[in-house]
């Protein structure tokens, strides 16, 4: 069983900011800054792609609600979201959770948490033959 | 009004992946990674903590969704979801958006989104303290 799983049962204690029927919040307790918080479903769902509709429903309810309560006492002026799915995309435990990591002024080339971004350009006739494929895959359901 | 309200209006084309009441995605035009998808609230909110709670709930029920089809079709291991709220944060359009980003093998070094994480250790006391604070602003709504 993940660690989770085992916070949500109960059976390790977190510094706990919000629970509902479906989804836990609490502060990470390897912050990369001050207010870094958990959020995740009660649903064991190792990755994003595997939750029910109903437990993703109430995830993305849950988030700007604590959102704000976050930044309203941390005083920040801006936050990211991230939320990896697969050892790849560096998941560390295999139950779903978005990570909300506040931003602070002069975070900027320290901070402990930086998204190094190199974007390329999309070619039309690529994207649209890819967009066809992935609009396809979706409405399969 | 952002691009992004106007590619839900219709005024900017785009790679269309979904779309439903309360949802749009298309792929990004600067992919960081191949299938490099945006999912956005029709809902004009700059930032996430703005969106209201009908909006959140659609946009987290179409996320798994779309991560499944963007999976199944680019082939992708693994994936993260990264979401900017604040110029600080790195957040470039004002509009609120989750960019879905396929991560495969061989990228770890290279990849067009590295997240570097500089990991601290959060003081039980202080923690306490600060998910008190926290929880207290969330019930307070």
């Amino acid at each position: 069983m993940s660690i989770f799983m085992k916070i949500i049962r109960g059976e390790i204690p977190c510094h706990r900011l919000y629970e509902d029927a479906h989804v836990l919040a609490f502060l990470d307790i390897n912050p990369v800054s001050r207010g870094h918080t958990l959020v995740i479903p009660k649903e064991p769902a190792v990755t994003l792609d595997a939750l029910s509709d109903d437990a993703a429903a109430a995830l993305g309810r849950a988030l700007p609600r604590i959102c704000r309560a976050v930044v309203k006492v941390a005083g920040c002026p801006g936050y990211n979201l991230l939320q990896n799915n697969g050892a790849i995309a560096g998941q560390e435990v295999p139950h779903a959770h978005v990570h909300v990591i506040p931003r602070y002024p002069g975070d900027e080339a320290g901070a402990g948490l930086r998204a190094l971004w190199r974007p390329t350009k999309l070619d039309p006739s690529a994207g649209a033959a890819l967009a066809k494929q992935i609009a396809e895959a979706l409405a399969a359901g």
